[in-house]
């Protein structure tokens, strides 16, 4: 029996609405103990993502739903502090799901190891994580975006946006991207965005037939409802849009349809769903390329930090109520 | 000046909600004289289309729309009479865009010759022609269906709809038709589908998921609205949704998106609009493997003929409230 306290945040029923710190218990226990082939992680940052939303509702999805009860799924990177894995090392720094909880005992051979020498942790959670590896197969293997292509983005600033536009720029693309709020758009511009577009202070339609003359060939959509039936009303010939996720649809009680989806039909596009794990045997290749990218600066990443396990619910929320600019994580212990 | 009078229906009107008699003009006028290279036809059968719906709407669309005052847009076929194209004789039989009227004046290069002792001339409008064309593209090129796949389409019974389910039939498919009634349905099982599923008097998940044990690879909609979004819970992974038609939706004012879309990213599912047009330089290989089917008995056609011009809107009715079965032709003369 370790006699290390674990704080850890479970789902105590399922969200109604907007989630809220009601839709979880905040308890402590004491950590586990590393079985055969297992390892005690030290958790330092976890990942928040608008996917956790999604995890917490019943019924069919590409994973089975939290159950009540259980520790909260999440990303999370951390500090190994035991090990009866051979190829891990304590004080080694590995990446997995490890939940929302200060300790976490898990098979060595479900983490991945990190370097923090060459990427601050938080980044291992974003642009070289699962927001990086969505936005970079979602955008090339997906939306097929390719030189002289106009890209449009929305949730340009959350994690996944900004390396969905920064990629879309390396390769050649005019990239416009959505985001609410001025200083989002700013941010957006200073990382390269040829256009911004603030949809809570602009007619949308308007800016994106000025910022798109030649129509939308790439729609990467993050935010579905009414942002994604403005966009289809702008697509260019042969368009691909990108479903990667609706987080404005995600606390509503029944889903919004896209009403323009004739305009697949008038622009023979096509709109196609993805799910990163698909991708899960390149994101080898995906983080290489986009290692180097960061290296030589044509990459940046922001991080939105925010310290301290408790808060929890709260900065969860914050992704649905889009106070975050870059990618959102949890600081629960500096080393 | 010619002496013989043309009875033509014009659009009088941008039709709100479901089309009718008063927003057409019946008229009648002298017949033009055809110019060097156009040929004046009689016409025998008109084509009734789903998209002449979409036609009478203001809008960017793939084709621009009827003009008012202009005479309403149909696919005929009719008989040669003069011509003053070489390559086109007095008493060839020709299909072509030629309006809803008695009488037309075309460019002999935008008419088809066609062979009324292969197959009577309505299935030129049919199987043969753009709805035929229609469901072969869609459902092999859009669709990608392969043997052992499951098809679903809806509208089944309908001009596109009884083709696309003969053709995965014998792609090696297994068939569900989507169909309003039990006549239509009683229809698709006497042509080989291996179920059909009655909208209006069964519960069509509940069908879906008995008919569909392995889900649905390949919906090809014609109707959107709730059968679509019917279908979207049950897809199986790596679905493809070929967008043909809408014609629930037509008469709305406002369209019903498909709030269940996001189904496409738990399945990682495509959904692709298509307009015929687009495969015309491939017609006739298609209509050439089809007619062969024919012949072989292995695809059957069932046209839904009406006889006079003047019956005109309340034909074009029978499309939207569902009272054809098989292809909707309008018989305006005998020879």
């Amino acid at each position: 029996m370790n006699a290390i306290v674990n704080h850890q945040f479970k789902l105590a029923r399922r969200p109604v609405g907007m989630v809220q710190r009601s839709d979880f218990e905040y308890t402590q226990a004491a950590v586990a103990t590393p079985g055969e082939g297992e390892v005690l992680v030290k958790i330092l940052y976890v990942s928040l993502d608008p996917a956790m939303r999604g995890w917490m509702k019943e019924g069919k999805s590409y994973i089975p739903p939290v159950g009540i009860g259980e520790v909260m799924r999440a990303g999370a990177v951390g500090r190994v502090i035991t090990s009866n894995d051979p190829g891990i090392a304590v004080g080694d720094h590995v990446v997995g799901v490890l939940g929302v909880q200060e300790y976490a005992v898990a098979k060595g051979k479900q983490l991945t190891k990190v370097d923090p020498s060459l990427a601050p942790l938080p980044v291992y959670l974003g642009t070289l994580g699962m927001p990086g590896m969505t936005a970079y197969f979602g955008l090339l293997d997906v939306g097929k975006a390719k030189s002289g292509d106009t890209v449009v983005v929305s949730g340009a600033a959350g994690a996944v946006g900004q390396v969905v536009g920064q990629v879309a720029k390396i390769k050649g693309c005019r990239v416009v991207g959505i985001a609410g709020g001025k200083d989002k758009c700013d941010y957006l511009r200073s990382i390269g965005f040829d256009a911004a577009i603030d949809y809570k202070n602009e007619d949308l339609k308007a800016a994106l037939k000025q910022h798109c003359p030649k129509g939308v060939d790439v729609y990467f959509d993050n935010v579905g409802g009414e942002i994604l039936d403005a966009v289809l009303t702008q697509l260019a010939m042969h368009a691909r849009i990108v479903i990667c996720g609706a987080i404005s649809q995600y606390n509503e009680a029944t889903m919004k349809g896209p009403a323009n989806y004739m305009s697949l039909l008038v622009n023979r596009a096509t709109m196609q769903g993805m799910v990163v794990f698909d991708y899960a045997s390149r994101y080898g290749e995906a983080a290489k390329e986009m290692a180097s990218w960061m290296a030589s600066g044509q990459l940046k990443t922001r991080e939105h930090i925010v310290e301290g396990l408790e808060t929890f619910p709260d900065t969860l929320a914050k992704l649905f109520t889009g106070e975050n600019t870059g990618k959102l994580v949890l600081k629960v212990a500096s080393s």
